[in-house]
């Protein structure tokens, strides 16, 4: 009898070797607009479904005293067509994640470290602004404008979740600075003032 | 035998009595993540599929010299939960539709009179610029940041549609200037001098 | 300072490479259930997001004095995956787009020229007809049948916009008159008679 | 120990109280583009998943000598939101169902009695026709048309199986002739005969 | 007239010619989150979209009594992409589906001979039992454990049907069981004794 | 000219009354398969998207030593329609979440404290097993049996996010033994002993 139930499930086993229960990206395979490519099932292991890159705080040993350290498909390979990623927010004394936006998803926030002031806008223009504590969350519904600053003398870390693999990230700055759109240009569409423009080109390394 | 067959058909028509080919957008009901409730069948008529609302040219007698009409499904119920909606531009001559996204859309621009230069900013802040005439069509990926200029001396009107039938519309000046976000947290988060948030906050209404 | 910044700029930029924004449709690489694969980011520019191929009038001297322009995704490969498509329908004096669905997408027609008198009919059977004028917008719900006939004695003009990438597009003489379906399984199907079957068949190249 | 063990599970069971894993149709509610409304969980019984519907042979002395008999959402209260439905068709000898559509779902067929010749007309106008035995399945992709005829001297019965709980169904034959769309019309936008056209509208109750 | 009608017919018949109303599956090239790749429209036949698979009776001499053949996209490519696929269940005398779950699909199942128990259970643990006569239906929503048996004393057949072409298949006891899972970690996160746990692990050939 | 601006901006304000950027749960209204009904935008303020439920530790003097505090759209209705959800889990010395699955989402589980031992099966019964430190992600596939451990000897806390902000939650021992499926029954579809499950059942509060 034993031996009966054996061959079931042998028989189940390889039935099922077609299944795909997850489709951890290959990135050098074709894209579509689903997502990467899977790679095959027998190269898989625990290892693509775990990732540690978030461990480490972020440098913010720079002009904006943060950084943001993406897990999306393209660093994480398990999260391919799951519908979820992460990044995780370091922010030091004065550290501020400028006014961005993700076009593809909504975010939750979570801080696991300090406290931060977060908020974002709605179609309607109105503000949604809350300082959060430790263990707080927060969300951002998708595409709209937010930002996050820290709010204590000390470091504040936040890990964000998205639901996407693939939410894309769009910082407002650099979307208007850090390219070649011309001043003429960004001046018409933004109805900032042309000094302005250019100091900001500068710092962000925009020409035109 | 045409009787059989008659009745054959009352019964196919009763049986179908149920069937949800759309859902006409009932305003007063309740609203789900998925849209507007649905208007009995038995309200609908054609005139819930027609929008008329767009033909007339509208009011460019402001400061960005250009207008925008929408027909998403709070104007245009017959769209409701169809995955479309549209919006009319009016351009006179200097005219310009700022810097905005769609948080819920990707979209497609026609262009139905005169000439238009438009341009998307990818997540990777690179632009893609182009000047479109009469008949010509511009795709801007679902929330990327784009903007819409006249390129001629005389009124240029294009149509736009949406893959959703509530795409929203994020002005980024209106978001940031148009509201009681503080002027030290707008220049926190935008790297914006504080005299030039003052002047545009004066200009668009906001306040703090 | 400014030097930091920049060097922030850069990280992100770069980070930012493997970003997915669009999924601009490489004709020759396999396809998906989603769509077409991905061209390279690197090798995209503007013209993939724009199309000229619907500015000049489709010809109509042919016996429905009316044609059918597409801007799919084969078209126009910047819309693949991005849930929108279009056409442009030219319509001589007397001209009609016959029966037809598309099975894979709801559709908004916009009349540019002219007028035009369209109906789709439900599943109930109801016929929803209307004529529209320039500058209104008509909805069909998916799938459901659907024609345009010119209401004027004058060429009219009109662009659809659709909520899939890659629509479909099925009319219905042709699926059932074009091919090689014998004669009398039309005929067991569609309740026409076996001559009216044999004219439309001989017109429209139909075998068996 | 046990007891600690109790009050957890108590403590699961109440806090999953809000889970919504089903959502059973309340015919009498709001309904949605997503479908029908849910029905208080505390109402929900084993019987609102199970369908007795389809067990008796539809009547099939008509003038198609068949019947079509759903099990949609509207039927089958269990099914909505799941993205799933069912009908049954019985053929009598010589019996057809005629050429038609299901705008909103991909349809799989069961022979379970008799031998079934079923064909769908692709969007390039390619026929897909074969006779299907009892036991064999054919898939009909979404929103194209297709018909069963009955391939045996006996009774033939299928099960189909739809992607949504809500698939539409349109019968072209209907569609053009069971309503009041005028022969002019009809005639303009089919090329059919006049006479062919006023016939059908005869037997299937169709005026204008 | 006749000929410019069938140079119209051949221009839509070639503009189609890139229409996607299908994707069935190639078996050897990439896969995506959205599933197989599609093979060319040239090389498609009717016979992709028929499976005569399920057509005669699985083996049931094994410890269920019990077989379960599947009609996935895998084994049944026209499915691919269409939201649909299908299994067959056998159950002799005293055969069992043991309990199990499909990740990514809502299940309706059809007797089609004999008469099954089956039961889901939901999220609150509350049980959904009933006993399904020939022609019955009974829907099992999406990732819910689930089992049946068969209720007569001789073989009951049934026909299942999932909302997608990728369903998956968990056996609760071949999750548990039959892999190196240590026997420690399967008795603190399942409550069962040593003893049980190993005993059943030597059924199914688990090893650790 | 500030004047007309200031008016366009108020134009554009009010036009913008009726987006739907987020759709926070009224939790007294009709849900659908979509998710809750959308509570007025007039009456959402900040709080609705901030959810301060998951700062302290859940109570684990409980017989698996450990608590799991969900942050669904039921707990924090900001999420409703949003595609994300959260939950916290605590685990003493010994602590175990016993294996579960989510039905409607997949996962990703962040460490903030401790370390945790975690695993998920496939539906090819292949074990994904690994032990997470902090600041570590695991990723866990929709529908897929999967289990956390607490991996050290003092307290591990852990958020876990979902791609749905209804994720649904059944652990396998209650759906087996807390409810009153009968002892035969449970026997029949598990394999397990009849002496092990009325053990269970005891300890689970299980009838039948």
């Amino acid at each position: 009898m034993f031996k009966l139930l054996f061959v079931f499930a042998v028989l189940i086993l390889s039935s099922n070797a077609s299944v795909q229960d997850f489709c951890v990206a290959d990135l050098k395979g074709p894209e579509s607009p689903a997502g990467y490519s899977c790679k095959s099932v027998t190269k898989v292991t625990v290892n693509d479904f775990v990732f540690s890159g978030l461990s480490a705080a972020g440098n913010t040993s720079n002009i904006i005293k943060a950084s943001v350290s993406p897990a999306f498909a393209a660093q994480f390979p398990g999260l391919n067509g799951l519908g979820l990623s992460a990044a995780r927010l370091d922010l030091a004394p004065g550290g501020v994640v400028p006014f961005h936006t993700h076009p593809g998803a909504s975010e939750v926030l979570l801080v696991v470290q300090g406290s931060i002031t977060a908020a974002f806008v709605s179609s309607a223009n109105t503000v949604y602004l809350k300082t959060i504590k430790k263990g707080e969350l927060m969300v951002f519904p998708q595409g709209l404008l937010h930002f996050q600053v820290n709010a204590v003398g000390f470091n504040s870390v936040a890990y964000v979740f998205f639901s996407s693999s693939n939410p894309g990230l769009q910082i407002t700055d650099f979307a208007l600075f850090a390219n070649d759109l011309s001043t003429k240009l960004v001046e018409a569409t933004t109805f900032l003032d042309e000094a302005q423009i250019k100091k900001l080109k500068g710092v962000l390394g925009g020409t035109g």
